[in-house]
């Protein structure tokens, strides 16, 4: 089974795409939209690239990063609705998704919830066997993701989001 | 021209059609999901409701409300996302989408931005001949967004989102 992990931005949305049946990596990077352009336009950027990406990769499931409700309000905002365009984007082609906290992803990763980006990196290069930390950190995040939701769905599904 | 205005929410996103050229209402009312879908097909079903009434009203341009961030972080995180959603929707439809907050709407139109949903129900009314106030209250703030547009845009045009 092909897994899309996604880490929602509006500026930056970390993707990883694996295939559960080898453990096996396929892809990962960030899709990305320029500050100057104005929101809808920015939306219709990340839709457009999701689906390049689906047709690419066509994956049978998808796992997106809950929104982090830290301090900064007004990101928080901007990230929610580039998590409602992708959400609605996956629906429209019929991939179930499933939704995870971050720290869902790192308890159930690494064991325990605060662990660093530097601990989560580690797990995800040493389970998929890769030879340097996938890069950016959005790219890591989401294949963290992608490897919870194959782990898990050997003994229980998720609810999807 | 025909104006679209819209108070989003993941439960109930309010829409209110007018024709500036004539002021006059064409139609109002709520976009509605059922709490019981997952968010994923509720975003699916606010898409193509919004879609549906895009065929037919064929707005010229539209208004969309700020997110008002009050206390519930978790309806403000929901109502963003579904505010993704339907701007994502406007701009791949090609129809010129404007921002502007709730404070912004009630300072426009009433000349305050403190007045109680009375106060705007009231002009809306008067503005557009009704009979009764819109029902429900997201439908009159959504009619309050597009006179808004409607007003400015004989003096200045606003920012896109």
């Amino acid at each position: 089974m092909i897994i899309l992990g996604l880490d929602p931005g509006i500026g930056r949305t970390g993707f990883g795409v694996i295939d559960t049946a080898k453990q096996q990596y396929l892809r990962s990077g960030c899709l990305t939209t320029p500050a100057n352009l104005e929101l809808a336009d920015r939306l219709l950027a990340l839709g457009q690239d999701l689906e390049r990406l689906l047709a690419e990769t066509k994956p049978d499931q998808a796992v997106i990063e809950e929104i982090f409700f830290g301090t900064n309000a007004k990101t928080a905002i901007a990230t929610a609705q580039a998590r409602g365009t992708l959400l609605y984007i996956l629906r429209k082609h019929h991939i179930p998704t499933f939704s995870l906290t971050p720290l869902q992803i790192k308890s159930r990763l690494v064991g325990h919830g605060r662990a660093d980006k530097h601990q989560v990196q580690t797990i995800v290069m040493s389970r998929l066997n890769l030879a340097a930390p996938p890069r950016p950190d959005d790219a890591a995040d989401a294949l963290a993701a992608a490897l919870c939701l194959a782990d898990h769905q050997v003994t229980m599904p998720y609810a999807q989001v």
